[in-house]
């Protein structure tokens, strides 16, 4: 899959899976809402009740900076299937107009969020490569 | 989330992400499909078409035996949104009579997998940690 129908397809989901490492080299996986905006990867931790353990995602990306982020389509008929794979190196944002552009993203993306702006911490993932896959190419 | 819950929304899934970690320290993330007997859950690599760079997780394993695996449910409902992770230790299997046994499990669970066999090698994961989040609890 070329890196064009990578990107279509990212920029077309509403949910992606976030893997980042931990302190301790052990790997960890969230799923995640997200914006597409050309090279960069948009992300927010937003109002949904959240565990302090889940936030473990913030502290891995400060100690770990490289993720790999998934977007897949998995259905029955395994003809259909493919994923799209993101490997690209995170930053908590902090600067103010950053995140406020970033959020507009989000918000232009999600309806919900509109409602309700995510409170929480924005990460910014710079994308260093895409893979893609599909079990029937073309189809 | 109890672990008695996160068991059952894991074993009724069809698709999981497996995050590995890579022997520089970078994460990987791949959607797997997978069965779960009792604290072991059970992947193949499958005949469906692979670029080498795919067994990368194969790789990973051996050299990171901890893993971090996802099921999680996307609607755009918010409040029907919930994921299961499960952490465990990932090794390849060698002996034939558990790769036969973890091959009938799969081949139970995807009747795709009863035209063709999984020809690939069969990982197992031994669950260390069940963490489960929904956004409405007992909704």
């Amino acid at each position: 899959m070329n890196e064009v129908e990578c990107r279509h397809r990212v920029a077309a989901a509403h949910v992606a899976r976030l893997a980042t490492t931990r302190a301790d080299g052990r790997p960890h996986v969230v799923p995640i809402c997200f914006a597409l905006d050309d090279d960069n990867l948009v992300t927010a931790v937003d109002g949904k009740p959240k565990r302090t353990l889940d936030l473990l995602r913030l502290d891995n990306i400060r100690a770990h900076p490289p993720v790999s982020v998934l977007v897949d389509c998995y259905e029955n008929d395994w003809s259909r299937l493919w994923w799209v794979r993101i490997d690209g190196v995170a930053a908590i944002v902090v600067d103010r107009a950053e995140r406020a552009y970033a959020l507009g993203l989000l918000s232009a993306k999600y309806p919900q969020y509109q409602a309700s702006p995510p409170s929480g911490a924005v990460v910014s993932i710079t994308v260093s490569e895409w893979s893609g896959w599909e079990a029937a190419p073309g189809k």
